[in-house]
């Protein structure tokens, strides 16, 4: 039978399960990554593991979302994360090092390697040729510990590239065309497989760029094929002799099919509050724009900085405008002065700021209340830049340099007749700027052994997880409606991020946005419960959404429905996902009401009923969890469950 | 008779007053300048007089503080200078310009001026032969309408410098010898004056370095001559035509006079937490160190980066250190560049950020917990760092270089023998990189009158200020002990820093450190008293530490004694500062006491004793106010007070 890529990415990893999407299967895991903001909890679920060494063919951790440093905590934790990885045999990559996908994908991408990291946009190494996953931070600490990851099959969806781009439009129109046409759910339960003839003129970093902002489309991964253009990057990287091609084979066949003509696409910009809202930059003309930034994970490639660079030489940005750069990594900063590029951004009033992901993720760079700032960056949901009334955009750097210049937004395309610039095409060095020695390799497992955990006092160990008790008898803390998402359960941002080593303090925050009294009736009550709607828990990954009130004693949710990754999460923590037999019967819970559920073991062993009593009237749950996922649950949870079975 | 710099400088801008040291003398003031931590106020404050436009030769609004953007209150505040600026007549230096000192010294400059401005550091233009002066807020804003400066006259502290710094010894080292002989407040009441043979070894960004930190000295400014050096470097920075020569008179004497051979002076370094702890480095050597800060305005000059990249060279910083690069300016970035030592930074591991103040107030770069940190900044008060518990040293460039790659503390003069490596001697340019079309010039009287104020939401007008009633009957609500600093009355730090131009947001943390009710309490009984020991309002200048509590309702202070700063700051802004004549008074006094005062304008015209009724005791006070003071504090301050001679 012909396989397309994704389909031998799978076959080659499978340890468990049938290749029959929708139903579970288990891979192995060849690559991990971590970034700070996840990294902290998932090694101090290592430590709560007791694992002595990694068991994957290597694992990094990556500082590069807390750098502000604004008190001592973000560098306690860098500390605490250098030691963690000298004591489990981790690659350390320090603050200053650069953003984790795009170094990743330089010092360690490989063709045909299965890669899952604790960052949604993990997903960008599908540019080599990988099938890499992003997860929460406790499948990470799994496959780390040797165990498979287990995902629902997912379906996969051929995107037929055909014809070259234009001049003034490039990889980031690409994904920002698939967004215009399916939206940020488009991508779900889906492995995106671009291939045809249109590849060709992609380079490796251009596939990065489409590959990250799958994420954005919900989809599970993206995958290109290993070819000549990923043969070529990896020898510009030093890493030849790692290529290894991975095609489809003639005559495969896909889930779904698409078709972008490349020669057909216009600038695009996806207007505030989401990476969906995607129009043609030509619609939304001069609208004022006071911020300009250029870098992240989405457009990480030395050429999207050089591209500005030309664009902006010998200019200057107009004065309304903060032109703010993130070089990616120290490399494609040291790129950036050996092309001459870095003068030409700082003569032109670039701000050059330190290497990592800054105000893409809300760290540092928020823009003016209701002042349009227009980024090369992956998102743009509501708030994110850390501004309460913010408006940012997401486009392409040539559409991000044309605003620079005239303080406007503005199709790039315009500049040849009102500026006489002609399209930039900068030269790329046959080999890029590599800095090995940057990076810190595992210790041997004799010295690792002697490393001890070096904790600042804002780092705190993960509590210990009770197993599960046969009778539940406890109070109603607070009943909510449909739609709630990890962001009203535990928010991030600069306030909560510094807090993410350290589960008391964050448990403060633990549903706050909802109901400021939860922490302190969710303590009085010790054991407790709560009641949502449809779709719980729905949005980010974050694990702390269910860390957090598991320390404040929440035992089960019972909610009409969940969203998929929390509810994971929710038995990967051992608190109980159950749900209404009947979803009118949410109307009769009120805060205060006490749940009753008798012999929980037996039941929950038995089948996916469980009989309660609420308020004290008999209502009838169901959950739907795996055999697998019962027997974490009855422990207390996976980390528990496997210190059992160790 | 034969004058020395200061002398002719004073003398040249007398406008009111003898110059005898400790009297009161007024000055033309020609130049100010502001940053953005403090400028927001002063703008508020020329809105609040109802200024047309400014009166001085040039004033500047820099942006070099509040660079972070954790949320839209730094982004709002800049668009809010920006607007003032072109309002009244400024110039502007947006964000990522580069620290106000350094900038302005390059750009205006200028040998025979007066400059005051509100930030400690303004000192450091003395460099060029000015008379430099850091002040308070209003004191610029005053000064921008017209208004002379007056400071008691200081005396003139004559420092003879002979021979050369020895290799590894540089001019950080020779005002950290001056910290060493004399501690913090060796300079009070008085101008320092460099002459001598050896001044013609150091450039004049060496002697930026050491007027910079005369501020530790407590000095009221650092003079140098205008001579040949001076020459070089306006020639240097594209401005040879404004060098006019500002040298001492053949036999010109001094009110105290000290002497420093230059060829004697060892690398020294200030332990925490003061920059008056100094010892040589050979005595602390082998702390193990976690970052290197490099950056500021105590070391902005290219050489100061240029000759650590020569000590890194080749070589990779040690792998606990973070080596943080903080360029002065986008100027000084452009010729790290093209001098290659920016290449030669980052290939060793450093972390480059964007140009301003940075670490070095806390905003951002915050050391680990108790990790040593050394940084060629000038202050190293506890917690300025942003790290409750930190460890902050200060030392030259060449020092922080050796302990880059070492990791631990090391005399610089020790490299030779370890590692091989000779004392750099960086060639600087002819003429360094001037980008004058990044600074926005002010715009015609015509053009600014239509300008509006941008005001975010958290930016808000200064409050009204009624005049002295003329019976004074409140509650005492705060009784203190001695030495209170401004620190205490009003906190400063990345938590409260961002409120600096919102009077009744920041109100909120006033005297918070030292009783937590003291807003609520305020609050509720309005019109109220504080009690206080010896040397009432130590420390920073910082006016928001008579506005919050005036805004909260403070009417007077009752203290033993008054710092001299605050003292004026209080009368600036209406709040009547009393002294007991006797001090043994104060053990009486008791929260919630009443004071009564009958008859206040009478008093305060016709004396300095004032007769108080302080919990029903009959209590005999004093003030120490000019007659000009008396005036503005019956007005209510010094704006209402103009306004009304408007």
């Amino acid at each position: 039978m012909a396989l397309n890529v994704a389909q031998k990415l799978i076959a080659a990893h499978l340890v468990e399960g049938d290749l029959e999407p929708g139903t579970e299967i288990g891979m192995k895991v060849d690559q991990t990554l971590c970034q700070d903001a996840t990294g902290t909890m998932v090694m101090l679920e290592l430590e709560a593991m007791g694992l002595e060494r990694i068991r994957t063919e290597l694992s990094v951790q990556y500082v590069d979302h807390n750098l502000l440093q604004t008190d001592e905590k973000n560098s306690d934790d860098h500390l605490f994360l250098h030691s963690a990885a000298q004591r489990f045999g981790l690659w350390f990559s320090p603050a200053g090092n650069g953003v984790s996908h795009p170094v990743h994908q330089a010092h360690f991408g490989r063709p045909g390697a299965t890669l899952i990291g604790s960052d949604s946009h993990t997903c960008a190494a599908g540019a080599l040729g990988m099938l890499a996953i992003g997860v929460g931070g406790l499948e990470v600490a799994m496959a780390m510990a040797g165990q498979p990851l287990y995902v629902a099959l997912p379906e996969v969806w051929g995107v037929e590239l055909t014809g070259t781009l234009s001049d003034w439009v490039s990889a980031k129109d690409v994904v920002l065309e698939m967004l215009r046409r399916h939206g940020v759910s488009g991508g779900v339960g889906r492995i995106i497989e671009y291939h045809g003839e249109g590849l060709r003129h992609l380079t490796a970093m251009d596939r990065h760029v489409i590959a990250n902002m799958g994420a954005e489309l919900g989809a599970t991964a993206t995958v290109f094929p290993a070819d000549d253009v990923v043969r070529d990057y990896l020898e510009a990287v030093g890493r030849g002799p790692d290529f290894e091609r991975w095609e489809a084979d003639e005559g495969a066949d896909y889930d779904l099919t698409e078709h972008i003509d490349l020669s057909s696409l216009e600038p695009l910009i996806a207007r505030p509050s989401s990476p969906g809202n995607v129009v043609p930059v030509a619609e939304v003309q001069d609208e004022e724009v006071y911020q300009v930034v250029i870098g992240s994970s989405a457009n990480p490639g030395l050429r999207d900085f050089a591209v500005v660079a030309e664009i902006l030489a010998g200019r200057r940005a107009h004065q309304r405008v903060s032109v703010d750069v993130n070089p990616t990594s120290r490399e494609v900063l040291a790129d950036l002065i050996t092309g001459g590029w870095l003068t030409q951004l700082v003569s032109a009033g670039a701000r050059i700021h330190q290497s990592g992901c800054m105000g893409c993720i809300g760290m540092g760079q928020a823009p003016a209340s209701g002042r349009n700032s227009l980024r090369t960056m992956p998102r743009n949901f509501p708030g994110r830049s850390g501004t309460e009334e913010d408006a940012v955009w997401l486009c392409s750097p040539e559409t991000a340099a044309a605003a620079a210049l005239t303080g406007r937004i503005t199709d790039p395309r315009t500049l040849a007749d009102s500026l006489g610039i002609t399209f930039p095409r900068p030269k790329m060095p046959e080999r890029f700027a590599v800095m090995d020695e940057m990076l810190l390799p595992p210790l041997r497992p004799e010295e690792a052994a002697r490393v001890d955990l070096v904790k600042g006092p804002n780092i705190s160990s993960l509590p210990d997880f009770d197993p599960l008790e046969d009778r539940l008898a406890a109070p109603v803390v607070l009943v909510m409606g449909d739609d709630v998402s990890t962001d009203e359960i535990m928010p991030a941002g600069s306030r909560v991020l510094p807090y993410r080593s350290n589960i008391p303090k964050i448990s403060e925050f633990t549903f706050t946005r909802l109901d400021p009294e939860y922490p302190a009736n969710a303590a009085a009550a010790g054991a407790h419960v709560v009641v949502a709607g449809k779709n719980y828990g729905q949005g980010s990954s974050r694990e702390h959404a269910v860390i957090a009130p598991r320390y404040l004693g929440l035992k089960a949710v019972i909610a009409q429905s969940f969203a998929r990754i929390h509810w994971q999460n929710l038995a990967n923590f051992g608190i109980l996902p159950l749900e209404f037999e009947d979803p009118a019967d949410l109307e009769n819970v009120s805060r205060r009401d006490t749940v009753v559920i008798e012999g929980i073991h037996e039941a929950l062993r038995r089948g996916h009923s469980v009989a309660a009593s609420i308020g004290g009237r008999e209502v009838a749950l169901r959950h739907r969890l795996s055999d697998r996922q019962v027997k974490m649950v009855l422990a207390g949870g996976r980390i528990p469950l496997a210190a059992q079975e160790a």
